[in-house]
């Protein structure tokens, strides 16, 4: 079975991938992530503090903040500043990007720290949140570096890595890493978060035309899990680099 | 292999589950659903008038909101009208909802009307969101047949039916439609909507504790169907009562 | 003088009054009360801390908030969590329901410790503020005997009932506990609180159309006294119960 | 029975009322109003445009909006503006001088318009809503003027004059207008409205200390039926000038 | 070069000022500053606390509030605190202001207090910015004096005198203290605030028709340091009166 | 006179600009401006819409939001979608930017059109505010033509150019261009914006230390001509490269 996709890729071929670390010199790890024209710059910031239900625990915690630049879309959504709140398209993305990073990391070798994962989206083409989590994965490597290397903590606390990637059905074809233009005409979108084991971390897919059937589940699976071996390769590149 | 549920059910057991038509007289629609301890009133009001993005394009709307009530819960959480916003777990569900019910509606057929699904969770002991989908289907199935009963409109938009139910991995074991206990010490947590016709319409894992492997996944995924297509029997009992 | 009032009542005959304790089971206190088709959850959550202002003071608080679901009213209304903010009319409701509540708890016998007194309307037909309050108060004597039972408290700080009715003035006649057709149409609504031995704790008289004479507010007070010492005996069946 | 006010007035002693027309230029109608030391500028501003729920339909409006400046108060208080949100005491406030004026007021007379009354408090020692209430009308009376000067409306659609004041139980005696040094330290606090033919309009009235009897509620109207007298006479002298 | 300024001002003539100290009773200074119709009440507010970033440095601290009463103006405009946010005018103004005060006080002499200025402005004619600043000056001193003789701080913390007056072109001619008229129609308007040195504190041009010039820039801070010192001596008489 | 910059530079010496054009692809005009490491992303959205108080007068308007990423700065700064308002710095960053653009555009030209200036400051080392105007020129010039090449205006509305600097005193030294380290640690600070023909748009200047002096005054002043004739080349070389 195969379709033309808008793009030319094959099903299972990831765009063009590029992690960009050291983007901007004042955060603790920060990295620009592009999927194609999805660009998405990822900080990490230490703060000596944790949120008020963490308190006296010596434990740490992990979270992440969500933006798109206003004119990042082809048309100009609304400053969410502006308008006084986000939306809960922001709060849902930027909620999924913490879970999915504190499944990585042992929070009381972290210490009474936390770790801010701030994404902000300079230009979207689709699959800015699968983007966000596996460049802020890297982001986060950088600062707990940065944390060990000032003998600030002494064992690594982080364990296996995290990626993210989206896959959906487009004309009834399953693939992987939609772009804006199979995002927007596709019948199933699904993003996958995965750790380097295999194991899946989070799943969230939504029916936009017909509803999925379990094969269409268990192929997008497998699409996941193939795309995202290749993003933790990337990862493990730019950490080398 | 055999684990004991805190509540002595079978792996596969849903809880009771009762639906409760006309509930309350005002609303188009008025529904109480249990799954055993959670209750969650479910109202559609149905309004000639539709969000400034379909105006004039001769199609409908429908939306979900959902709220807590402070002491539906062990303790008393903030009332969010108090607070002066929804939090981000409040508008995931509600927006989790509202694209649930459009899979079953042809909002063309519907005509320039909304129709707003209000989930208020009377009592939480896990669950309230796929309760809040279950219930809220047969309040919309009410209030177009009020919409029919009237003339307002000629053909049923509705085709087919939307139940949802979490399953999960309980110390090992897939289990489905899981409480609180159960919930706030489960290694995964799956909230899947289905159609009657056994296709998926949302799928929403996360691995609390351990990431979930393919195997269990499909075992999730498994049960998941069997509980909707008991959750699809008991509102067309409601619906016929 | 003879009226015909919409329901068929005498002037001077409540509605049809019912108190259900342990409506709901987490709160200590959980009331669900109607005064005929108005019908609000009142519960009463304690907590071991006091507001800022009375921090150290060895005194508790009692306080009150309210809601009303958007579906309770003949037409839907906003949510006031999704608006951002409380009107003035729920801001309004919810001090009188404090102050009257704290009107019958000697507040030194309570201890550091804040009862709050969450009223949500579940249907509304006229009198949901006189319903909360009346409701109200059984759920904080539920909620103190749960602290007297648990040994957190000695004595028992609460002193008298406290019941609340509305009166007014509906086509000329001096009539009780309005109903919604009642409350629309008529010259003046006055909501009174009274306790036990026939004090008056908040009067609220507003003139909807013609300003009220000297008579009619006597004739109007006589009249809730006698729907508030009728109220005051079904709290107290209810207490028994 | 005598007591000794802090402020040495007879019991149906007003404090010296001081009405001010004209106290700044802009508005239509401009009223600084002191009742001893409270000073409020009440303000009436002229719009041609009515609220949603009115238009097209041939009525205007008057409404109230009331704010105290941060420092007219013993202690700083916050400012509403800075705050985000204007708090329960204020919001109720301004409804009830909103309430007050539209009873002498036929809003078909008044057109397609809204009158808004601006009650800022400069200074504050007690029956700062009541001061407000009887500045107001004056100023209402004024922008009605202007618009019938300039031949906007024919006929004068204010019916009545509208004053208020508030009385107490001090010590266990009735007393009129009280102070702050009063308002803080007294069993019982009413407000009241009433047109000048001795009509109650609004009547609010809470137990601070003790519940208040029958016979106190009528001592307490009888003092506010003759202070609204006098303060009527003041209106009509200064509308006079 | 001549020309008629609306008022009939020669170039460098300011409009009638006057500073009438002790205007309301409870704050520690207050003001009522009027250069022409421009009329802003400025209170000085102490409180024995400091904001967060000074706590435990033995430091005060001088801030200010900005406020506009709805109808100070020709049309009336909306109350800041209803719309729930300062507007960005607002928030400038009142950081001009504070800015400008902490530029004359030792805030080590003051010990760990705040004193807020709040000015609000009751009717406004053109430059309630500049009078803001020329009246919260001497309510500063007020309230710095009432701390000497309560004997709380030992040595005077005011250093030199804080004034301020708008400058700009109006017509081709420069001149100074602009009022409405001449604000709305002009080519360039700056705001200068200077201390009793003829140092320059603050400068805020801003070209609204024509590009200014350098020798424009000369001849506006020429009349501005003119302007000043004379309102330096206006704020000397009030203070010795 | 000689002073060590911290960076080495000259008085009169620019940081390295660089300026950026079409850094993102989806916006009408988009400029990446470096001053240094200072870096604002600059994007231009032309919509085809003008606020409502020029709706139907034939003109259009230039408008400017400014945000700066949380981490953009050596500590980060929380979000202010997040915090729900933007603070006042922001806010008179923006209205800065945007009437200094204003001034070089005839909006009756320009047509019912809104161009709005996003300025996201992705990395912050003092001078963002000069940047961004100084980029957002840039990115308002490919907008307009934009414009012109699809036909849609027919002569260019943009007569001039606007570029801004920053000068201060630095250790008694009038500088350009400040950067972070000597911005937190000047006596003065100013914002200059001109245009290419030598005008003054806007003068910002605050003395953080003493005040500053007339001759101080006309020192920073010249440092800013030179320096703003310098950026017009750079924008001049940006545009035809």
């Amino acid at each position: 079975m195969t379709v033309a996709r808008p793009s030319g890729r094959a099903p299972g071929q990831l765009r063009e991938v590029r992690i960009q670390r050291g983007y901007t010199q004042h955060a603790e790890g920060s990295v620009l992530v592009s999927f194609g024209d999805t660009r998405v710059l990822c900080t990490a910031s230490v703060e000596n503090r944790v949120p008020a239900f963490l308190r006296g625990k010596g434990e740490g915690w992990v979270t992440a903040e969500y933006g798109m630049l206003p004119r990042a879309t082809h048309t100009r959504s609304d400053r969410e500043a502006a308008r006084g709140k986000q939306g809960g398209r922001t709060l849902e993305i930027q909620r999924l990007i913490g879970r999915s990073l504190r499944a990585c990391i042992d929070r009381k070798a972290l210490g009474e720290r936390t770790i801010t994962l701030d994404c902000d989206v300079l230009q979207a083409d689709g699959g800015t949140r699968t983007a966000a989590i596996t460049g802020a994965y890297v982001a986060l490597v950088d600062a707990v570096q940065w944390l060990i290397k000032r003998g600030e903590i002494k064992r690594d606390p982080i364990f296996g890595a995290i990626a993210a990637v989206s896959v959906g059905i487009y004309r009834g074809v399953p693939v992987v890493d939609l772009d804006y233009a199979e995002d927007s005409d596709c019948d199933t979108d699904m993003n996958v978060v995965m750790n380097d084991g295999g194991g899946f971390i989070e799943l969230q897919g939504t029916a936009e035309g017909h509803a999925f059937r379990r094969e269409e589940l268990a192929a997008m699976t497998a699409l996941a899990e193939a795309g995202i071996a290749e993003l933790v390769s990337k990862q493990r590149e730019a950490l080398a680099g």
